[in-house]
């Protein structure tokens, strides 16, 4: 019998701890090392009688005692921090050992990383890690990119320490290189959109209905029962119902309304702008974070006019709820298939390969968007796995055709009233969008080959042409070779 | 009598070659020279009589053939090629010669090269310049970066070659090293959202009220005559107007309605992301143009279900097209707003001490987003420079209260009539945003405080909380140090 730890941990922050006595509370012999020798004593002084955890002092110390291949999950800041750890750990590991990056790296920075241990014999696997501190402790969503024969060795372990649903681990092998860190950063800017959906429900309900925050929990906790049911409807519900012990108000009326962002909302933008996917849902969320933090700006525009807010009353209050709750589900269903397209459209980029269905089941549990729905998800693209959009699966489809004419009388009542919800309104433009037999994009490109002669296609025929806008007559002149 | 040449143009494709042409129509000695030699005995050939060339047939000569401190405008494509001439001339320059790049470099590049030219004594130039193969020839706009010191002897060529308006050249000194690329790329945006926000009238002309393009021209025609005055809707109203010849339909319905995009509105975006600037209009501009061309996509989705779509008829049609302006107008000028504020957040990240008012103005004439509007922004900018937001300012702050319920009746509209409208919807968000009293970005901060103890802000005093959801009585601690 070996002596030596099935895995290590370093970086000893609380995910990094959360995730090594998670392993060792599955039987796994973890070794233990941070920079500073302080954190690994705390741990196994604290932590130790959990399970069997090595502390290591050092970094040759803490590689001799890990048994072949070596597997060390590194949970450090993302950045400078995790290249200096993977540059220190790089020399002392032997070609076919595992280097783990459970941080919320780029996944530019991981094809990178990847690409240069691989040419050392070294595995590298950027992971997404979801469910924050609680779940790296009792079970998260693992989403790690990264060679299959490292996930041979790797992914048993990383199952046994992640959620399960339905008795499945919320855990699957994502695709090659930045493949894992790609679907953890869609994973966090869909959940923007999520959030921000839900921000707006609640805002329509009190703006147009004039409940107070503790009718609107139990909105939500009757929603959570439905087909909403989730994670972050579930605590929305209880922050709603929250009072404020000091002021006695309802808590959400003392927080500042200023919503702070890290960065990941921001990538998944920008990537999706790259690949030329239209994320709507998450570029407004993000905007609407920003917004909100733009304090002098809303000072000075809080007294522009706005319509007379009269809330609704009667019997189109009572349906109101209901159809509020009907253009959250749309408007989510939009926000997902936004996000499954990204994926799709990066796996195609990259040649990743990903399972769009597995990635649906593996975010049931542990990860903060966790909800019913996403097991929907699921098994539409197990049904059809190279369908091009969610929106015309069999079940979702149904919904938004049930759904439309409220989603519309939102969205509508939203404007008349003067309750911003770009949320609502860009997932129902996608919605009128894709579904447009003509766009007046052709106005826009015809106008481009005006200013720009930058040439159109026609409908009727193939090829590429100019129009002479400057000619009297203008004449059309085919400019591609027949 | 010097027979040195005042300036120099390299690469002479269509752009290098009519701006060097506007330059020696205005009298200067022009160098010019081109990789390939054809290009340049072509120049002479055709052109040589409009004014003073010298041809140069290789890059020792065109140095040669330029009086101190030597000028240099490099007109090629963007990245590796400018990179390439860039290395081949700081070669042969001498401290205190100017090379300007007169390409669509990303302003990040441009700052890269200012700086290690800089390091050489060399000036280094990125330039904006709009209004494309007829603007180069006969003024464009152009927005200059760089230093103050390249600026005195290159300001006057290029403000003689600029287009004017009233009198006054469409040329300034933007500011140093990138800002003058980044000005230019946010005109580009600028340009995304205007072209959709016409688009999106015109749609809604077509499908709320069954005009036909013909007489869509007329109502454009009689905007053009008001406050929309601009090239923009100038051209529009020509496009639709056109009859296809060979089919004798309404030209833009032969035009195939997938819009493209060549990169400065994505720029504008992730630019507009990394600075924290809500660009919302430019955002959805840069979807709706990637959300066309997604064929696949549309075809599947195109049998989702809509609304009936009724036309409009009797009083409301009648106010319909005058509600249409006003939404236009307003939507635009949220845009506007946009776009300066970003402008405005990266002058304060690089120090680069923008004239807002002076971009205004030089973009009335020459360039594609020229309008009357423009104008407007340059007095607003010269009547108060630090306000936070041209939406409050006097004239802007009016025609919005005056614009509003047009806007949201076209809104509302559009939602329930299933024509797609992001770029008027997301408008109208932003502004309900920017004035709301109290926006859902509280409870967004509090699902944070929830999940990932990111702790909040309070309404009612300073410091940073968290509150512990784990607990039943759910306390608030305060996190930071009093």
């Amino acid at each position: 019998m070996s002596e030596k730890a099935s895995i290590g941990v370093t970086g000893l922050a609380v995910m990094g701890r959360n995730l090594a006595r998670n392993l060792a509370r599955h039987g796994y012999r973890v070794a233990v090392h941070n920079r500073t020798p302080q954190r690994t004593r705390d741990l196994v002084d604290r932590f130790g009688s959990e399970g069997e955890f090595v502390p290591a002092y050092s970094a040759e110390a803490f590689v001799a005692a890990l048994s072949r291949p070596r597997q060390i999950v590194v949970m450090v800041k993302a950045g400078a921090a995790t290249d200096a750890v993977i540059d220190e750990f790089a020399e002392l590991l032997e070609p076919g050992d595992v280097l783990v990056d459970a941080g919320n790296a780029h996944f530019a920075d991981t094809r990178r990383r990847e690409a240069a241990l691989r040419e050392r014999g070294l595995h590298f696997v950027g992971t997404g890690v979801s469910g924050g501190e609680e779940g790296a402790l009792h079970g998260p969503s693992i989403m790690p990119g990264g060679s299959a024969e490292s996930y041979r060795t790797l992914g048993p372990l990383l199952e046994d320490i992640a959620a399960k649903v339905d008795g499945t681990a919320c855990c699957a092998h994502i695709g090659p290189d930045g493949s894992g860190h790609f679907v953890k950063m869609v994973h966090n800017g869909i959940e923007y959109s999520d959030m921000q959906l839900i921000a707006e429900s609640f805002d329509l309900l009190r703006g147009a209905l004039g409940y107070e925050p503790a009718q609107i929990a139990e909105v939500f906790r009757t929603w959570n029962t439905g087909r909403l049911d989730s994670y972050l409807i579930e605590i929305t519900a209880e922050v709603l119902a929250h009072t404020d012990a000091e002021t006695g108000r309802p808590f959400v009326d003392v927080v500042a309304d200023q919503a702070e962002q890290k960065g990941t909302g921001r990538w998944t933008v920008q990537t999706g702008l790259d690949l030329g996917i239209p994320i709507s849902g998450i570029a407004e969320a993000t905007f609407a974070r920003s917004l909100s933090g733009h304090a002098v700006l809303r000072a000075a525009a809080r007294d522009l006019a706005g319509p007379p807010r009269t809330p609704l009353s009667g019997s189109s209050a009572q349906r109101f709820a209901d159809d509020v709750e009907q253009a959250l589900y749309a408007s989510k269903v939009v926000a997902y298939a936004q996000g499954f397209g990204q994926i799709r459209a990066a796996s195609e980029e990259y040649g990743w390969n990903i399972d769009l269905g597995s990635v649906a089941a593996i975010w049931r549990g542990g990860c903060i968007i966790r909800a019913k729905f996403l097991d929907d998800i699921r098994a539409a693209f197990a049904a059809d796995p190279a369908q091009p959009t969610l929106l015309t699966s069999g079940e979702f489809r149904k919904a938004l055709e049930e759904a439309q004419d409220a989603w519309r009388s939102v969205v509508s009542t939203a404007v008349r009233l003067g309750i911003p919800t770009p949320g609502l309104s860009t997932a129902l433009a996608y919605y009128d969008g894709v579904r447009a037999p003509r766009l007046p994009a052709a106005l826009v490109q015809a106008q481009r080959d005006y200013f720009g002669a930058h040439t159109y296609r026609r409908v009727d025929k193939e090829g590429t042409f100019h129009t002479e806008w400057a000619e009297p007559s203008r004449p059309e002149r085919r400019v591609d070779q027949p």
